[in-house]
């Protein structure tokens, strides 16, 4: 990574050589240039950010500036082919877009019913949450475990791969047990010890981007599961808080190509959690793929007015299944199967 | 409007006396209901904002809630089909996609052989600023009245129509004697008084979101032009401003089905400011479209690195054209035509 | 809590029992009002975001507003008098203003001279990391167990009670064992599980507002640990997430009064997350003991430059010990004292 | 203004020729550094922001950083001094806190009353407004001409000097007539044609920084009225927009010790409309002038809930009067008087 570092304008040589010093310290290679006025040190090691503020803290500096990004494993400077893997028969990343599509929450037996619908509709892997992260302690938390257990069933019933949220660290080993893609949320972007872990295991991770999360502080997060030993990781925009008020979110559809560019991971789009509204899911679903989307994480519930969670962005399982013709077309115009 | 006025628990035959006699004053109809505990009221009448702040103002109130949007005239309920209308042979609004490109500003004579480039790749309205509002009184300002009258000469040459931005209420009548669609930029979008004016002019007005606006607001700034009498409008998504720091704004493309539910006025995208880097435009443009935008609006110029204004989200003509092929397809995937 | 729900215009009898009747199962008492035009009910019982969420997916709702706030145990109605207690011998959310300051990360011994210039600098409680959540992976993490252990180890030295972050569960009782307060960083103040665990435990809490989330998510947060539990919980605002970039946060100093007219719960201040800046560091402290916090949290380090954490926002111990005489001053004038 | 310009690994000698000519074009001079991989380029000269987005247009150009500030009058570094000046007898800007106070909107004859309440209440400076922007055009418009004609009659009965808004160009000349002090409002922030003519006009000017300006866009905007020739300019915080809903705008105080660092003008904080709720605005009276504001801009109304605007942010003028003792303690305290 090169950081630049431009001195003051009344940094003498003593100051000059402090700076170069620490940043030698942190096994950095650094290389001065002395202007008329300003003397400009090149440096060049590993993307901490620690170092930057550290050296932004020294008096004689006035500018403290990252050229490269502070990601690297994730980074198609580091490797420039599109990470393609595996999750049962669905591959991700591939040519062929992937429909996630399920209930937010399991809500007892019911759940088998919604996963034949979501897999006669089309859906090619099956979301739905045992532990739910609510914003009110008086509100449905999930069935936790006796969620998993159905989940499982539900596979069985439909041989789709299964893909659920880990909200702690403590039901970890059970969630990955059960489910063949882990997901983060949105509100665990940056639980740093939970990403540690989740890159120790074997499951490929569905990475949810943060509420108010940059493009950059995203890739950062999944950073922390490559360099754990995971490379099977997908990320997902679900929408970013602004001041808009007729969304639950905004969904940063240019997120898409962005992260695209920069990362060689898969991204996908949860037009769900991102509008808020089922009215306005498939138009998203629509944009999403014309942007470049490798999959979509869509909600799915056979009767949304009995939902127990997020019943208002829910399709019902014909509107899912109608969204597919015109979802074909613009596949194939931006070069992509469904 | 409907407005719903919760009383205070406290609240006593007085105070419900008083609050409705200031809501008549108004010239609002009210209904009583009178609850175990609190009395709620009903209101209907226009949309006033101040009504309800002065209602929040007084102690025995709890909470007004409006119930219907604070706008009227934009809005489906007043006007349930789409507005259409045409600007010299092309139509705004209807089954065709329409093109808007061309340079960011007009910079001088060379604005005539991007004019003709930018028809060849297909553009339907040439666009140009000859008034350019820039964060900084050192920046390039614009050609102005010199800009105008290049852009009439492009006009004479290709016979596209033409849209140029409005800055200062001064030179309305320059700009609306040249132009065939006024542009209203982002930051001047609740510069009420310069709508008041542009909705005396017999001209079409595009109006941009502003960089901070909810739909609501954007919303209520075209009733500004609406209730001057102006009901060719345009409403334009440009990007909102977010913590993303990689692009320069963030395309809100879900703002494009809200609008297209809640009014009846066409809506266009700009995703050349939405994004602030050309690469981004052509999968933004073809996001845009999927989403069900009736336009775009994108920057087009032959030597980008040469403009004085915004070269770096700046296509050139080849491609602009280039885009054209998988944007007609996403088009037909949603019933549209290019 | 009382939550208003306006039916649509179109909402017949059935429609209306129907809501009424989901309302009940959810154990909330109704009372229906019937208008000339509409029908609205009111409903009172627990604040749940999922019962207002489910009712929103039903078509003949028109829209669901809470009257009251979602959350209970933190509010002033649930109890009017300020929540006071002790740590070791320091009263929180009494008369007398609470400093805690110390360096941002334990780094070594260096950390126990650190912790005497700060106790002999004016300070009450001691701060110090050793679980560092930072958003590279590649930048330094903390001591962990071995800062735990220096941190222990300049208790005894200075007499002062210790508080340090939490960062994830598995540490919790390692952490609760040795701090006097425990931490909830801004990146886990949604991190529901960890509350729950920490509701339980018999330690006093400090919250801290997450990066942008509103009061109302801060204040369910903290209901969280008092549903679970501990009722000794100290609110500390530390910035929110703005476009600004002169500042790391933007400090919200008017979250101050109102979440001290909202909730009984003490409410302290971080500047120096708050502005990233130490130079703005003393302003921001005196404004907030103004707008009346009832404690700072400020970073204090003896060499900002060598710090491996936050050197730019740390204030030097003369300059902190500078700032308590204006500070005393404020402090008096709001009837307080330090 | 010194700007870096980091060249792409790959660029050659002739990449390089090309930008340094480009860059010499502008009138910058430019120092040249070539590094092991990289060449990195030093350019001097005037802040533009159009040669910071040309240079980032071309392909060779890998990143381009202001190293300075885009604004050069408004600095301290142009003017170390603070500005200090006199309208009537109230001098703005020295060691005395400038009170200015008055209703929100001119609303007929009571303001004269409310005008004599204000002054006796120890107000400074008299506010009103006679032009409102209204997001909605339902609203309250103001009195225009008719509200200024009050407003010079209430100056003649108290003595104090008027400030009020203006909002069009074309009534410039009659503000200007009648107030003493011009105030832009946060809309008009970057209405840079309306700055262009109040910085020719011989009067101060009140600048509100914008709903969603960053610090540096506002100095910038202040800018433009120091460079049209007008020096007298106050800077006035108002509240930016953020996610917080109890709060109208969340009023950022630390915008006032880093404007004060940055620039040489007053700077002043209105925290009516940065709360908008008067119940705040005592304590964010007191917090502004403890962070070092040069004066407050307050809503005072004598009977707030007949007020047409803004009559929930209004204090009555008792508790204005009240708010004064503990202001004159904190004011001392940070070595100031009121």
């Amino acid at each position: 990574m090169l950081m630049i570092i431009v001195m003051n304008l009344g940094a003498d040589e003593e100051n000059i050589l402090e700076v170069e010093e620490k940043v030698k310290e942190f096994g950095y290679s650094v290389h001065r240039s002395t202007g008329e006025k300003r003397t400009i040190l090149g440096a060049i090691g590993l993307p901490r950010e620690d170092v930057k503020e550290l050296l932004e803290g020294i008096p004689s500096v006035e500018k403290v500036v990252l050229v490269s990004p502070p990601y690297m494993l994730v980074s198609r400077e580091f490797k420039r082919e599109k990470t393609v893997f595996k999750v049962g028969d669905v591959e991700i990343g591939g040519e062929k877009i992937v429909l996630i599509a399920g209930p937010c929450a399991v809500e007892g037996e019911s759940y088998l019913q919604a996963a034949e619908l979501v897999k006669n509709a089309g859906a090619d892997i099956l979301r739905g949450g045992a532990y739910k992260p609510r914003s009110s302690p008086y509100s449905f938390q999930g069935l936790e475990e006796e969620g998993l257990k159905i989940m499982v069933e539900a596979r069985k019933l439909t041989g789709l791969p299964l893909i659920t949220e880990v909200l702690d660290q403590h039901s970890i080993d059970t969630v990955a047990e059960c489910a063949d893609i882990i997901q983060v949320g949105a509100r665990n972007m940056q639980n740093f010890k939970l990403l540690k872990e989740l890159g120790q295991l074997n499951k490929p991770v569905l990475l949810k981007r943060g509420m108010s999360a940059t493009i950059e502080e995203w890739l950062m997060a999944a950073e922390y599961l490559l360099l754990s030993g995971n490379e099977r990781v997908i990320l997902c925009e679900r929408g970013i808080r602004t001041f808009e008020t007729y969304t639950r979110n905004t969904l940063d559809i240019s997120a898409v190509p962005i992260a695209k560019e920069l990362s060689h991971l898969p991204v996908f789009v949860d037009p769900s959690h991102g509008t808020g509204k089922w009215k306005w899911v498939p138009s998203m679903c629509l944009a999403a793929i014309a942007a470049g989307a490798d999959g979509l994480l869509v909600e799915v519930h056979p009767s949304p007015e009995e939902a127990l969670c997020d019943g208002s962005q829910s399709l019902i399982p014909q509107r899912f299944a109608q969204m597919l013709e015109p979802l074909r077309g613009v596949a194939q115009s931006v070069g992509r199967t469904l």
